[in-house]
């Protein structure tokens, strides 16, 4: 299956030629997790040396805000955590981790959000994000929006600062980018649901 | 409680005040996630920008193999994936994602390993590693060596050879070291388990 349904948006900033060879390393997958449901595979791009040198200068090219208007970068596990230390590193910035229930120490601040089925809950480490810390926010795909969402509230409840987000992807249709109000937002590339 | 039973052996490359200073960043918590365990953290020392850069930069020194000697960078799910993308893009390779079951799409290829209480397993697509290629396995902690010899042998299941490992940290008088045979493999910091 090809990835012509995938537009490039942001990810043109790195030129045309790097943008269609990493258009080239994303795989779509019919029925995987779910009936219905077409993945996108991105772990060939980062497989792949220039693959993933593209992905992280587009990642830098298309911040949300300028660089000067955020301290640090934070990303959900699992996949948050393959961008945001490399973005975080390359700007100067820190990292901080958003991870599932039960796996930082004590003592953590949580944030639940509704899955199709079920809960899910998101933690940092209480004094990770300091007192008016603005915090970009890195994720791998936004699609409803809810773990995203709950990422912004999780900062805002350390008494920081949401000053944006970063996906790779965005998958269009399900209203996630509606979901995140008015923080600044930037996606690589967009695609059908 | 200070970080002062923990070695800075190979962290030593960047200099004394690099180290100790990223060594001020990592904090213990006893009784986590068991008692009796003492839980070594380096989230701070990633949200630290100062502390993030020397990290990078210490793996980068401290390879167990010459940087022409191996291919690729795998990283378990989920705390390598925090410095694998970033070390590998540093090095101009491409980074491959050791995921937990059922994450990635079809086809995989997995590898179980036994934990003090269960089983665990780590997936790779089918076609990550090209046949002969030489990765080099990234992780944040050798303890038994579990993980990292399930690692070693889902590489060599693809057809690949490993070329290495490098952990953050290395617990001491828990044969993890031995159970990872001959393969070269360093740490940049070692502590009493």
């Amino acid at each position: 299956m090809t990835s012509s349904d995938i537009s490039i948006d942001q990810l043109g900033l790195v030129g045309r030629e790097d943008a269609e060879y990493l258009l080239s390393l994303i795989r779509t997958i019919p029925g995987f997790p779910n009936e219905n449901v077409l993945f996108r595979d991105f772990m060939p791009a980062l497989a792949d040396p220039r693959g993933l040198g593209i992905l992280l200068k587009a990642l830098q090219l298309a911040l949300p805000v300028q660089r000067q208007d955020f301290d640090s970068v934070a990303g959900l596990e699992a996949r948050g955590f393959l961008f945001g230390p490399a973005l975080a590193a390359s700007l100067g910035k820190g990292f901080i981790a958003m991870r599932k229930t039960g796996k930082l120490p004590p003592e953590t601040i949580s944030e639940e959000y509704t899955l199709e089925y079920g809960q899910e809950s998101v933690e940092v480490e209480t004094n990770a994000i300091s007192s008016g810390e603005r915090v970009l926010i890195v994720d791998d795909l936004i699609a409803t929006g809810g773990s995203a969402s709950a990422a912004a509230h999780l900062v805002e409840k350390c008494g920081g600062t949401v000053a944006g987000f970063s996906f790779v992807m965005e998958l269009e249709g399900l209203d996630g980018r509606a979901s995140l109000g008015t923080y600044p937002a930037s996606a690589l590339v967009t695609m059908p649901a």
